[in-house]
């Protein structure tokens, strides 16, 4: 297996899986393939018929993960991990990409007889978190970062616990951390998937190897100033706490820009929020992402000391509420160097970018799986909705990209 | 009556028939005389109650105006008037302190003998527009500037229509207008207020003259950029509306200093937002008000060239839409100089100030009869809540100054 063959891998049968996908698990307003539906187990059941006339065993773990096996010579295992889940009304590519790739990789290796590791494909329950706003089930579980007390009682727009909900499809959320078993032997682990931005585009590159993911830093922050009649109260006398917010959205860009990270105010909330009246209290989401922990922390530190500086200025008061924090994750350097060598091949130009968005590779990659992702154009940066969308050229290469990484892979875990 | 004597008038009286109607209307949440309602009424039975052991006749108009009249020696007329109708949970003086102060002047006038001109005190229906989100529905009748077809299908929050709701209360807003007839005689016009801002507060003035009340340009703007993924858009990137409206924001506070009048946005919602995603949609309410029409238009110009500025700087898309637009109104010349006179003698110190709220006086001003109107100091400038308040002995040298005035102009009157 050592020298690649690229003989028998056909990408376009890739393409022609998706579509058939999308037919099978989406409507007139995108996927519909949302974790613990009906939908979604259609959507297992379709991909269990395409492993069917190849010699793998498919299982379902404690967590609701579901893992198809090519047993090889050895049980050093490699692993390629997507999601079968959507959001509602969600694109034909986000998460099932990566599965229908692998499948096709499992296709190439399988007709060149026994492999030397075992080749594992996963599809990790519920990573968009869509119905009960928290992402990352199965892998987390798997790394062990699931905690079952703290989503139980989770409640849908139903009112269905999410505890009762993992019931009916057989996963019980007390056993789910028991899915670490299935890491024992994995010693690397690939996850292809759409970039779910615009960089690649507005590169004019269809892949890149990513760094890792993100880092994030979320909080929400309150301005509080005095209500106040926008016809009586001078200027001068007003304490306005939608100026504070505003001065703080455009500092953050400047912060961003100076670190080299993201930050995003995605939401304002104004009170009393009468056009007769000077905003009182003005509540705000913030979002910040960077690759490095260090500046991670300093964009954090600089947004709350200009957080205070205008809130003095504007004679307000300002207090933050961590909503939720994640480390940076970096993915492992000899795996991104295998990956950009792939890409090279498999499109003629490499390049490296973070990821932004959270994967299931982060959790992998937290439970101590060396780990690597590759990315492929979105088309006008869109996910999360049916207008999501990548070149067939591109997809086909990614096919490509993610089998020559396959073949590497073993190489390097046979090495290791 | 030319030569003044303050004889018999007694503006303790007045703070305890404002204490009385307190606890006669309002609860724990503060003042509850909304119009129409049960509660309204009997804040008018209460004040025919005042007027009773008095010459005066009481009629109620078409248009729901309740007027008290002081027969004099001839039909023209001086008005001094006044709104008992309150907010829901409003505050213990906004209207009824300009009634209250008003009986108390009709005391001490009637007390004198048949007055040289005649003496009338007008409650105007619906002031605050509380209910139906349409204020000044008496005074503007009084004006001709209330179509009945406009108003007639406007809903309150129970779905009851504003026609339905003022039949009830035996109005019938197809003859509203004829209420016109009231204002035939009346060659000036009164009305003293709290003044419901901080500006004679933070002066440690107890009284103002009202300069006349500011012209209003009351917008809706809404920027569109590009939703965008918070993680994986780059900030170079990026089309965040919030970041337009954010500068818009702190733009306004500029055009309102340079110009001299004064800027609010009192209203901002962002869509879809949620924290992870650039702002697509960024709504803003914008309300602008000035003295001085021609100033008015270059504020709203003014800002209306920012936004296309930062809607450019911002690759978004901005649009206008009015909501509402009044001109500015000033008050008659001679009567303020006879209002400043009346409260230099009252507190011994004058000013003059324009009045941001809108009041019944703007219609009667409209309508064309000479109109002045005093502001009393407002404790923190609060309003339309319970925590309203004056300083007793402001609300006493406010009798006295409207008191001083009613004479003042009665004079002015038989001169003219």
């Amino acid at each position: 297996m050592n020298h690649y063959d690229p003989t028998g891998l056909d990408p376009q049968r890739t393409i022609t899986d998706l579509k058939e996908l999308r037919a099978l698990t989406g409507d007139e307003n995108g996927a519909q393939r949302v974790a613990f539906t009906d939908t979604w187990i259609a959507a297992r059941k379709f991909m269990r018929e395409k492993l069917e006339s190849l010699p793998i065993e498919v299982e379902v773990d404690e967590a609701g993960n579901q893992w198809a096996t090519l047993v090889g010579k050895s049980d050093d295992a490699l692993l390629i991990g997507g999601h079968i889940d959507s959001v509602p009304n969600g694109g034909w590519l986000d998460g099932c990409l990566n599965l229908l790739a692998g499948v096709e990789v499992l296709r190439h290796i399988a007709s060149q007889g026994t492999p030397p590791v075992t080749i594992r494909l996963v599809d990790w329950a519920d990573e968009e978190g869509a119905r009960f706003g928290r992402s990352l089930f199965g892998s987390s579980s798997a790394s062990q970062h699931m905690n079952p007390d703290e989503l139980r009682d989770l409640k849908d727009k139903d009112g269905i616990r999410l505890q009762d909900a993992l019931e009916r499809v057989g996963i019980n959320i007390d056993r789910a951390l028991t899915t670490k078993e299935q890491l024992r032997n994995a010693k690397a682990y690939l996850e292809l998937h759409i970039e779910q931005g615009p960089v690649l585009e507005s590169m004019n590159l269809a892949m890149g190897t990513v760094l890792g993911t993100y880092g994030v830093e979320r909080h929400s922050i309150r301005f509080v100033g005095q209500a106040a009649h926008a016809g009586s109260t001078p200027m001068h006398l007003r304490r306005d706490a939608l100026a504070a917010a505003a001065k703080l959205e455009l500092e953050i860009r400047e912060i961003a820009k100076r670190n080299g990270g993201v930050c995003t105010m995605g939401r304002v909330d104004t009170k009393p929020g009468i056009v007769t009246s000077v905003v009182e209290t003005c509540d705000c989401l913030l979002d910040q992402r960077h690759l490095d922990a260090d500046s991670l922390a300093k964009m954090l530190q600089e947004a709350k000391d200009a957080s205070e500086k205008f809130a003095q200025e504007e004679n307000v008061s300002v207090a933050w509420t961590r909503i939720w924090q994640i480390e940076p994750i970096l993915f492992n350097e000899e795996l991104r160097a295998l990956t950009d060598e792939s890409i090279k091949e498999a499109t003629g130009t490499g390049h490296r970018l973070p990821s932004g968005p959270l994967h299931d590779a982060a959790e992998v990659a937290r439970a101590g799986v060396p780990t690597v992702m590759l990315f492929v154009q979105s088309l006008r940066g869109l996910s999360h909705t049916k207008l999501e969308d990548t070149k067939e050229e591109h997809l086909a290469m990614s096919v490509q990209a993610l089998d020559r990484l396959a073949y590497k892979a073993v190489e390097w875990i046979q090495k290791s």
